[in-house]
Protein backbone atom coordinates (compact mmCIF):
# COMPACT_ATOMS: atom_id res chain seq x y z
CA UNK A 1 0.00 0.00 0.00
CA UNK A 2 1.68 3.44 -0.73
CA UNK A 3 1.32 5.45 1.94
CA UNK A 4 0.61 9.37 1.05
CA UNK A 5 1.43 12.36 3.96
CA UNK A 6 -1.53 14.88 2.81
CA UNK A 7 -1.19 18.35 2.54
CA UNK A 8 -1.83 20.44 6.06
CA UNK A 9 -4.96 22.68 4.65
CA UNK A 10 -6.75 23.52 8.08
CA UNK A 11 -6.35 23.15 11.83
CA UNK A 12 -9.87 21.70 11.80
CA UNK A 13 -8.49 19.16 9.33
CA UNK A 14 -4.60 17.90 11.16
CA UNK A 15 -6.78 18.42 14.11
CA UNK A 16 -9.89 16.39 13.72
CA UNK A 17 -9.81 14.65 10.73
CA UNK A 18 -8.83 11.42 9.67
CA UNK A 19 -6.20 11.86 7.23
CA UNK A 20 -2.57 11.58 7.66
CA UNK A 21 -0.82 14.99 7.58
CA UNK A 22 1.99 15.27 9.80
CA UNK A 23 4.41 17.71 10.06
CA UNK A 24 7.84 17.68 9.66
CA UNK A 25 9.94 20.74 11.29
CA UNK A 26 12.86 22.72 9.67
CA UNK A 27 14.86 19.95 9.91
CA UNK A 28 12.41 18.08 8.53
CA UNK A 29 12.14 15.50 11.59
CA UNK A 30 8.92 14.62 13.33
CA UNK A 31 9.44 13.39 17.09
CA UNK A 32 8.79 10.15 18.21
CA UNK A 33 7.98 8.23 21.54
CA UNK A 34 8.52 4.41 21.96
CA UNK A 35 6.42 2.36 23.95
CA UNK A 36 6.56 -1.41 24.96
CA UNK A 37 3.02 -2.43 23.91
CA UNK A 38 2.62 -4.78 26.45
CA UNK A 39 3.46 -2.87 29.38
CA UNK A 40 3.24 0.48 28.23
CA UNK A 41 6.49 1.66 29.49
CA UNK A 42 8.54 4.38 27.49
CA UNK A 43 11.54 2.98 25.98
CA UNK A 44 12.96 5.67 23.89
CA UNK A 45 12.34 9.16 22.45
CA UNK A 46 13.99 10.04 18.75
CA UNK A 47 13.69 11.35 15.54
CA UNK A 48 11.91 10.33 12.34
CA UNK A 49 12.30 12.21 8.78
CA UNK A 50 9.48 11.28 5.92
CA UNK A 51 11.60 8.52 4.76
CA UNK A 52 12.07 6.42 8.19
CA UNK A 53 7.96 7.10 8.59
CA UNK A 54 7.17 5.44 5.50
CA UNK A 55 9.16 2.88 6.22
CA UNK A 56 8.19 2.75 9.54
CA UNK A 57 4.46 2.19 8.63
CA UNK A 58 5.08 0.05 5.51
CA UNK A 59 7.50 -2.44 6.90
CA UNK A 60 6.39 -2.89 10.70
CA UNK A 61 9.62 -2.16 11.97
CA UNK A 62 10.64 0.61 14.19
CA UNK A 63 13.16 3.25 11.65
CA UNK A 64 14.22 6.21 13.10
CA UNK A 65 16.62 9.38 11.46
CA UNK A 66 20.04 9.21 13.37
CA UNK A 67 20.85 12.60 14.01
CA UNK A 68 24.30 12.13 15.14
CA UNK A 69 25.37 9.79 11.95
CA UNK A 70 22.51 11.71 10.11
CA UNK A 71 21.21 8.57 8.36
CA UNK A 72 18.18 6.41 8.41
CA UNK A 73 18.50 4.31 11.32
CA UNK A 74 16.85 0.67 11.01
CA UNK A 75 16.87 0.50 15.07
CA UNK A 76 18.15 -3.75 15.49
CA UNK A 77 20.61 -3.30 12.46
CA UNK A 78 23.69 -3.89 14.67
CA UNK A 79 22.55 -4.84 17.72
CA UNK A 80 19.65 -7.24 16.98
CA UNK A 81 17.10 -4.92 19.24
CA UNK A 82 14.71 -4.85 16.73
CA UNK A 83 11.36 -3.20 17.12
CA UNK A 84 8.55 -4.74 15.92
CA UNK A 85 5.19 -1.90 15.75
CA UNK A 86 1.76 -3.09 16.70
CA UNK A 87 0.42 0.32 17.21
CA UNK A 88 1.40 3.99 16.04
CA UNK A 89 -0.84 7.28 17.37
CA UNK A 90 -0.09 10.93 16.34
CA UNK A 91 -1.06 13.50 18.16
CA UNK A 92 -3.66 16.45 18.04
CA UNK A 93 -1.61 19.05 15.56
CA UNK A 94 0.26 15.60 14.13
CA UNK A 95 3.48 16.96 15.08
CA UNK A 96 4.42 13.63 17.42
CA UNK A 97 4.46 10.03 16.64
CA UNK A 98 4.16 6.95 19.55
CA UNK A 99 5.24 3.86 17.97
CA UNK A 100 4.05 0.91 20.50
CA UNK A 101 5.92 -1.73 19.94
CA UNK A 102 7.19 -5.45 20.71
CA UNK A 103 10.95 -5.81 21.56
CA UNK A 104 12.99 -8.40 19.96
CA UNK A 105 16.37 -10.44 21.12
CA UNK A 106 17.37 -8.87 24.39
CA UNK A 107 14.15 -7.18 24.93
CA UNK A 108 15.99 -4.21 25.58
CA UNK A 109 15.87 -0.39 23.54
CA UNK A 110 18.83 1.48 25.23
CA UNK A 111 22.43 2.04 23.79
CA UNK A 112 23.72 2.18 27.39
CA UNK A 113 22.70 -1.59 28.02
CA UNK A 114 19.29 -0.66 30.37
CA UNK A 115 15.84 -1.80 28.76
CA UNK A 116 14.75 2.11 28.64
CA UNK A 117 16.08 5.33 27.88
CA UNK A 118 14.66 6.34 30.72
CA UNK A 119 16.43 4.50 33.25
CA UNK A 120 16.93 7.94 36.05
CA UNK A 121 14.44 9.75 38.07
CA UNK A 122 15.24 13.15 39.83
CA UNK A 123 15.43 11.84 43.79
CA UNK A 124 13.33 13.23 46.05
CA UNK A 125 14.01 14.67 49.71
CA UNK A 126 11.38 15.42 52.15
CA UNK A 127 8.17 14.70 49.37
CA UNK A 128 10.93 17.85 46.96
CA UNK A 129 12.52 17.02 44.10
CA UNK A 130 16.00 17.58 44.40
CA UNK A 131 19.09 17.72 41.22
CA UNK A 132 19.99 14.31 42.01
CA UNK A 133 19.10 11.38 39.58
CA UNK A 134 18.62 7.79 41.39
CA UNK A 135 18.61 4.60 39.05
CA UNK A 136 14.94 3.54 38.54
CA UNK A 137 16.77 0.47 36.85
CA UNK A 138 18.95 -1.88 38.81
CA UNK A 139 20.93 -3.82 36.59
CA UNK A 140 21.95 -3.47 32.80
CA UNK A 141 20.09 -6.02 30.36
CA UNK A 142 23.20 -6.35 28.27
CA UNK A 143 27.06 -5.19 28.12
CA UNK A 144 26.90 -2.26 24.98
CA UNK A 145 30.57 -3.36 24.40
CA UNK A 146 29.53 -6.47 24.06
CA UNK A 147 27.10 -5.77 21.04
CA UNK A 148 28.09 -2.47 19.60
CA UNK A 149 31.90 -3.46 19.60
CA UNK A 150 33.65 -0.31 18.73
CA UNK A 151 30.87 1.50 16.82
CA UNK A 152 31.14 5.40 18.41
CA UNK A 153 28.52 6.21 20.99
CA UNK A 154 25.82 8.43 20.16
CA UNK A 155 25.04 10.28 23.20
CA UNK A 156 26.86 13.73 22.26
CA UNK A 157 27.78 16.68 24.73
CA UNK B 1 16.00 23.98 47.42
CA UNK B 2 17.92 25.36 44.69
CA UNK B 3 18.32 23.47 41.34
CA UNK B 4 21.52 23.28 39.44
CA UNK B 5 21.56 22.02 36.25
CA UNK B 6 25.02 20.78 36.23
CA UNK B 7 27.84 21.20 33.09
CA UNK B 8 27.93 18.34 31.02
CA UNK B 9 31.37 17.13 31.19
CA UNK B 10 31.70 13.81 29.91
CA UNK B 11 29.60 11.56 28.19
CA UNK B 12 29.95 8.90 30.92
CA UNK B 13 29.08 10.93 33.42
CA UNK B 14 25.30 12.26 31.42
CA UNK B 15 25.05 8.81 30.82
CA UNK B 16 25.76 6.44 33.63
CA UNK B 17 26.12 9.65 36.67
CA UNK B 18 23.82 10.78 39.43
CA UNK B 19 24.00 14.53 38.20
CA UNK B 20 20.93 15.97 36.39
CA UNK B 21 22.92 17.48 33.58
CA UNK B 22 20.00 18.06 30.43
CA UNK B 23 20.64 19.24 27.21
CA UNK B 24 18.84 22.26 25.39
CA UNK B 25 18.56 22.40 22.02
CA UNK B 26 19.90 25.36 19.84
CA UNK B 27 16.63 26.83 20.72
CA UNK B 28 17.11 26.56 23.99
CA UNK B 29 14.43 23.55 24.33
CA UNK B 30 13.95 20.66 25.99
CA UNK B 31 11.24 17.80 24.62
CA UNK B 32 9.06 16.61 27.39
CA UNK B 33 6.88 14.02 27.39
CA UNK B 34 3.73 13.84 29.64
CA UNK B 35 1.80 10.50 31.18
CA UNK B 36 -0.63 9.76 33.44
CA UNK B 37 0.48 8.33 36.69
CA UNK B 38 -2.07 6.45 37.34
CA UNK B 39 -2.20 4.65 33.62
CA UNK B 40 0.82 5.08 32.45
CA UNK B 41 -0.85 6.65 28.88
CA UNK B 42 0.93 9.26 27.21
CA UNK B 43 -1.05 12.40 27.46
CA UNK B 44 1.21 14.77 25.57
CA UNK B 45 4.63 16.03 23.95
CA UNK B 46 5.61 19.47 24.69
CA UNK B 47 8.65 21.44 25.53
CA UNK B 48 10.55 23.20 28.50
CA UNK B 49 12.99 25.56 28.44
CA UNK B 50 15.37 25.90 31.70
CA UNK B 51 12.97 28.18 33.27
CA UNK B 52 9.95 25.76 32.81
CA UNK B 53 12.25 22.85 33.72
CA UNK B 54 13.29 24.68 36.73
CA UNK B 55 9.63 25.80 37.83
CA UNK B 56 8.49 22.07 37.11
CA UNK B 57 10.78 20.80 39.30
CA UNK B 58 10.45 23.35 42.13
CA UNK B 59 6.07 23.77 42.14
CA UNK B 60 5.18 20.46 41.06
CA UNK B 61 3.04 21.21 38.75
CA UNK B 62 4.31 20.97 35.00
CA UNK B 63 5.67 24.02 33.10
CA UNK B 64 6.27 24.33 29.41
CA UNK B 65 7.65 26.61 27.14
CA UNK B 66 4.72 27.48 24.14
CA UNK B 67 6.61 27.91 20.54
CA UNK B 68 3.32 29.17 19.48
CA UNK B 69 2.71 31.76 22.30
CA UNK B 70 6.97 32.48 22.64
CA UNK B 71 5.89 32.64 27.02
CA UNK B 72 6.12 30.30 29.67
CA UNK B 73 3.02 28.13 29.89
CA UNK B 74 1.89 27.10 33.44
CA UNK B 75 -0.67 24.22 32.00
CA UNK B 76 -3.89 24.67 33.44
CA UNK B 77 -3.62 28.36 33.90
CA UNK B 78 -6.24 29.33 31.86
CA UNK B 79 -8.20 25.79 31.72
CA UNK B 80 -8.34 24.44 34.57
CA UNK B 81 -6.07 21.53 33.63
CA UNK B 82 -3.67 21.34 36.19
CA UNK B 83 -1.12 18.59 36.27
CA UNK B 84 0.60 17.72 39.50
CA UNK B 85 3.95 16.04 39.06
CA UNK B 86 4.76 12.81 40.94
CA UNK B 87 7.61 11.81 39.14
CA UNK B 88 10.48 13.10 36.96
CA UNK B 89 12.21 10.96 34.54
CA UNK B 90 15.54 12.10 32.32
CA UNK B 91 16.83 9.88 29.19
CA UNK B 92 20.45 8.28 28.51
CA UNK B 93 21.59 11.61 27.06
CA UNK B 94 19.95 13.80 29.73
CA UNK B 95 17.77 15.46 26.43
CA UNK B 96 14.19 14.42 27.21
CA UNK B 97 12.21 14.53 30.01
CA UNK B 98 9.36 12.72 31.23
CA UNK B 99 7.07 14.11 33.59
CA UNK B 100 4.38 11.41 35.67
CA UNK B 101 1.64 13.66 36.74
CA UNK B 102 -1.80 13.15 38.21
CA UNK B 103 -4.72 15.39 36.10
CA UNK B 104 -6.60 18.19 38.03
CA UNK B 105 -10.07 18.81 36.85
CA UNK B 106 -12.03 17.56 34.04
CA UNK B 107 -9.24 14.82 33.85
CA UNK B 108 -8.26 15.80 30.64
CA UNK B 109 -4.82 17.47 29.13
CA UNK B 110 -5.63 18.17 25.11
CA UNK B 111 -6.64 21.62 24.09
CA UNK B 112 -9.16 19.56 21.35
CA UNK B 113 -11.16 18.56 24.48
CA UNK B 114 -9.90 15.01 24.83
CA UNK B 115 -8.15 13.39 27.46
CA UNK B 116 -5.01 12.77 25.78
CA UNK B 117 -3.62 14.43 22.80
CA UNK B 118 -3.08 10.88 21.49
CA UNK B 119 -6.44 10.51 20.58
CA UNK B 120 -5.95 8.95 16.89
CA UNK B 121 -4.07 6.01 15.47
CA UNK B 122 -3.11 4.77 12.22
CA UNK B 123 -5.82 2.68 10.64
CA UNK B 124 -5.12 -1.11 9.41
CA UNK B 125 -6.00 -3.12 6.64
CA UNK B 126 -5.13 -6.73 6.30
CA UNK B 127 -2.51 -6.52 9.31
CA UNK B 128 -0.92 -3.21 7.08
CA UNK B 129 -1.02 0.05 8.78
CA UNK B 130 -2.62 2.36 6.26
CA UNK B 131 -2.15 6.48 6.17
CA UNK B 132 -6.17 6.79 7.30
CA UNK B 133 -6.91 7.91 11.22
CA UNK B 134 -9.26 6.26 13.14
CA UNK B 135 -9.61 7.92 16.78
CA UNK B 136 -9.37 5.52 19.70
CA UNK B 137 -11.17 8.39 22.25
CA UNK B 138 -14.42 7.77 21.32
CA UNK B 139 -15.74 11.39 22.77
CA UNK B 140 -14.55 14.35 23.98
CA UNK B 141 -14.13 14.84 27.95
CA UNK B 142 -14.73 18.32 27.36
CA UNK B 143 -16.26 21.41 25.32
CA UNK B 144 -13.00 23.47 24.57
CA UNK B 145 -14.70 26.54 23.68
CA UNK B 146 -16.40 26.90 26.77
CA UNK B 147 -13.32 25.71 28.49
CA UNK B 148 -11.07 28.31 26.40
CA UNK B 149 -13.59 30.58 25.03
CA UNK B 150 -11.93 32.84 21.85
CA UNK B 151 -7.70 32.05 22.82
CA UNK B 152 -6.36 31.18 19.76
CA UNK B 153 -5.56 27.44 18.70
CA UNK B 154 -2.29 26.51 18.85
CA UNK B 155 -2.31 24.51 16.22
CA UNK B 156 -0.31 25.46 13.45
CA UNK B 157 -0.45 24.40 9.81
Amino acid sequence: MKIIFGNRKSVEEVEEGTELQPKFDSQGLIPAITVEYSSSEILMHGYMNEEALRLSIQTKKAHYWSRSRESIWKKGEVSGLYQTIKQIKIDDDQDCIILFVDLEGLQASCHVGYKSCFYRELDTHNSKFSDSLVFTEKEKVFDPKKIYGNISNPTKL
